[in-house]
């Protein structure tokens, strides 16, 4: 059974941002999808209504108790017009993920997808079609009941919402600098670390400002437990060439599994590229910057696929990569991503997603 | 310099709920505080109007990244009529806490003393005055910048909500049953558990609902580093009873420095009873239970004030607490600070303010 979507059009488009100036997460298109969840009834009332403000109780659970999910993903118009989505399998699934760790209830997985496509094709002119640019994707959902007190909302709302975007660093593809944070944690095993939800990223933020206030762009987060171990990102995984092998944090409870990290494991195994997932030691990566075996470095996300990393600080030491330029894989994974990502090279992993 | 408080009355004053069937967190008064914060402007506008729904965008960045923080006290009506508060200091500073934790700008302390005192003066006659009822007070703070993309909100808004309450526990002084969680964490040392955020209560409802499945009132939390040492309880530090020394976690960083329990801890020593802030081991207090010294257990917290717990479940091993039934100890710490809460006996802490 397919979801039965109303669509109530807006009487009033809104005018197209520029697309050389658009930023990211700034503009919204002219409508969203919305979807509703009552106990005992099920999700309901799917519709496509005017992009416009959401009216909610003060006492709504999600502004207390931060019961939310959200995911994010991307459309691209190819060449020849083709709308395409990246591997949205991946984040429904994530979704559905996240909504069993917040006691949020699933959404049937093809209903996800209709959705989202429903509202993609709805404002597909809105897809810009300049370099680096997208439509980003943001669908969440939040807990509506008018209750104070823990426990889960018995009412829920799930949205569609859509962005055109630039690039996520001002940086672009240029190398960014990250600060290894070692006081604030960003996530435990037992926590919420492995799922998308608001919480991860409160926590996150000082870290960052501390960071940026010191030239970093980003910091690295190490575990809560050992505070040795690397994490990920602010909103990235992280990799790293040492040698002649790629390695990255192993998917151990606390980090998200990305879409675009696990894309970029598969496309480097392809190349015939030595891939670890293991534990990855903040001195052990050190000393083998000292040696001068690392030799790139770099994050991916859904926002930014692949950004470099030009320097890692750690207490003070600091590690330049790569003389502070893009290297070779990561430059190579980038083209192929956004390659196939927007329909400019055949899609041999059949990753992309027709709307 | 005082706030400028403009008021707006409702026109279609609500009918009050029966005291006798209030429950916690599902009724709310006529009116609300509101101010809202602009970057480069401050807080703004601080006003009282009709308790009604709040319009946000959808990308408001609450929904997303949670950046939002809240504080819980209570108002109580003396038998000489007089309007109490308690301990209003301690809220307002551990909100600027979790402020500052969460990248949200302070409010000064009289401000916010200020708006709750207004607030509660307004809707006074909605304080209910039956055995174990309260106006609970819920302020909070959420982000609402309309931005898709990690980083501090440029504006906010600032809410004082009031909810004429009975007990949060049905079992209201009959002691409940505790399930020591083992495979979720709620928080972790470097992260948000020392301050007042969503991000921890949407951590928390998974263990719970599992723990009330199995017939448990709530979850006792063990750190997220050693998977041994006692947090603290859903909404409740906890204290124990061993010998006859009254125990309770110290103040590590991820556990809520809880002014109930603050004022547990006054009490106590004030009665020359020994307290100690510790460490405390699951399996210390578990063998101390099995050689028939812990004597009573309990939790603190404002919502409950003292909830007394009969029954721990670890791990399947189970150990009866004084009987199932309240212990000396935590009945006489009900008395007394609900005493002083409902103005029943004299205040020798200096702890209640009178609006
Ligand atoms: C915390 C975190 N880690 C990693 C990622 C990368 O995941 P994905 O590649 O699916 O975008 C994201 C962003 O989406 C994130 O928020
Ligand atoms: C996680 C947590 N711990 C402890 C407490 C107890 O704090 P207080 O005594 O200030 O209400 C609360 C509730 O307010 C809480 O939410």
């Amino acid at each position: 059974m397919s979801l039965n979507i109303q669509v109530t059009r807006t009487q009033h488009p809104k005018e197209k941002p520029d697309p050389n100036h658009l930023g990211f997460g700034d503009f919204f298109t002219d409508h969203m999808f919305v979807m509703n969840y009552t106990e005992g009834q099920g999700w309901h009332d799917p519709r496509i209504i005017p992009y416009a403000p959401i009216s909610l109780e003060p006492a709504a659970m999600v502004f207390h108790y931060a019961q939310e999910m959200f995911e994010g993903m991307k459309a691209y118009k190819a060449p020849d017009g083709r709308v395409l989505l990246f591997r949205p399998d991946k984040n429904i699934a994530r979704a559905n993920n996240s909504n069993d760790r917040l006691c949020i209830p699933q959404i049937p997985e093809e209903d996800m997808l209709q959705a989202i496509k429903a509202i993609v094709a709805e404002d597909k002119d809105w897809i810009p079609e300049g370099k680096a640019t997208s439509l980003y994707i943001r669908p969440f959902i939040i807990a509506t009941d008018a209750h104070l007190g823990v426990r889960p909302s018995r009412t829920y709302q799930f949205y569609v919402i859509l962005s055109p975007v630039g690039a996520y660093y001002k940086e672009g593809l240029n190398p960014v600098k990250i600060y290894v944070e070692d006081e604030y944690v960003r996530a435990v095993k037992g926590g919420m670390g492995h799922v998308k939800t608001g919480g991860n990223y409160a926590a996150s933020i000082k870290a960052q400002m501390i960071a940026a206030e010191r030239g970093y762009t980003q910091v690295l987060w190490l575990d809560g437990v050992h505070r040795r171990y690397i994490e990920e990102v602010g909103t990235m995984n992280v990799f790293f060439v040492i040698d002649d092998e790629v390695v990255t944090p192993a998917l151990n409870g606390s980090i998200l599994p990305g879409v675009t990290r696990d894309s970029a494991i598969c496309m480097l195994k392809s190349w015939g590229i030595k891939v670890s997932e293991r534990q990855i030691a903040i001195d052990e990566l050190f000393e083998a910057a000292k040696e001068g075996r690392l030799r790139e470095a770099f994050g991916t996300g859904t926002a930014a696929v692949i950004s470099p990393i030009g320097e890692l600080n750690w207490e003070g030491n600091i590690a330049p990569i790569n003389g502070g330029a893009i290297g070779e894989i990561s430059q190579k994974l980038y083209d192929n991503l956004t390659g196939i990502q927007l329909g400019l090279i055949p899609d041999t992993f059949g990753w992309t997603v027709e709307i």
